[in-house]
């Protein structure tokens, strides 16, 4: 069975019976999970292993919805409400939260076609300040930093992004070496199931002593 | 100064100056804080006490974007993307999730005009499922549940609701006696700031053996 994307590539897809035996939902739905990095975009690869492991019951961590301001909406007869007009806004959190191993996880997801260096203007203000207060309450904050041009990707602790998020206000550099990334950082290989295994990085964190 | 609602009526609002003293972020905008319970929802008051809490440096608890399967959007010239057809999904997940005193915290809100008991119909069955997993990974999962004709609301833990929810399945009622939830359910007082100081309840949860 082959799903065709929008870009025309095939993707090889499994059903994958496990996931259905170790699930108590006996209403779930038969999930089809896509192995592997071909094509899918950091958002989808992220879902794709929250979904994993959730329903292998090792965390519960969702996206959360795009926040959306409805102006106007339709109530058309015998069917449902149809959103006529609405508004992007601006997220004042991160994207991703949830609970691991009892703790509270949070994080954001970014992508960068820079090859050298990943430039802070990927993050609004908003989200590191979110991710602060978040790191304030005992909760565990990082970034997942995917560059893209060698699909290599990292999970960069909160605390360290903060440290270089405030030197760029006081005449340090707007953007952060990938060297930096690489040492500070944790490398997370691509994996067939899930397909992004950020959680044994984040057990790194709760392992070690400097976590958050 | 007066703001007036739709219905017409007028609610008191004052700037909180003392907020504004303990809030370490500089630029953040000056907050405007309606006080007391005067024809709020449910909704507008855990969120008037989530940025109580948030700016007080005490919780950092966000409600989620309602999610909105986005369907067509123009991007006019020299203005903001425009959403011109969209639909409403349902949530796979609770409205509220945030992180406290380094727990992972999770609940939905529910109100009922319903005089002697509450209507297990009000959850849907994935936000109970999402609870169950939530505690199983060491969340402190809960309800507020709010008697609007007597102004009465209780937080109530995800663990006594489940066995409620769980014996409507077994020939059990559709409903919980409101009795009950006094019994087992924690009584939150309104209060002038926070509307709603649902966490001192959460801190009798956290205190006690018997949490989530």
């Amino acid at each position: 069975m082959a799903i065709h994307y929008p870009n025309g590539s095939s993707y090889k897809v499994s059903t994958n019976k496990s996931l259905k035996k170790n699930h108590n939902d006996k209403h779930s739905h038969h999930k089809l999970t896509i192995y592997g990095d071909r094509g899918m975009t950091l958002e989808q690869e992220i879902n794709d292993s929250n979904n994993y492991y959730l329903h292998k019951n090792i965390a519960v961590i969702h996206k959360k919805p795009t926040p959306v301001q409805i102006v106007k909406v339709d109530y058309p007869k015998r069917s449902a409400a149809v959103i006529k007009e609405a508004y992007f806004r601006k997220a004042s959190t991160t994207d991703y939260n949830g609970v691991y191993r009892g703790k509270y996880i949070d994080f954001d997801a970014k992508e960068t076609k820079n090859k050298i260096s990943f430039p802070l203007a990927n993050f609004h203000k908003h989200q590191v300040e979110h991710m602060r207060q978040c790191v304030q309450q005992g909760g565990l904050c990082f970034a997942l930093i995917k560059f893209v041009q060698t699909d290599e990707l990292f999970l960069f602790k909160a605390t360290d992004l903060f440290t270089y998020w405030d030197n760029q206000f006081n005449g340090g550099k707007k953007s952060i070496k990938k060297d930096i990334i690489k040492k500070l950082g944790i490398n997370i290989q691509y994996s067939l199931n899930p397909t992004i295994p950020y959680l044994k990085a984040v057990d790194k964190l709760l392992n070690s002593k400097g976590e958050s």
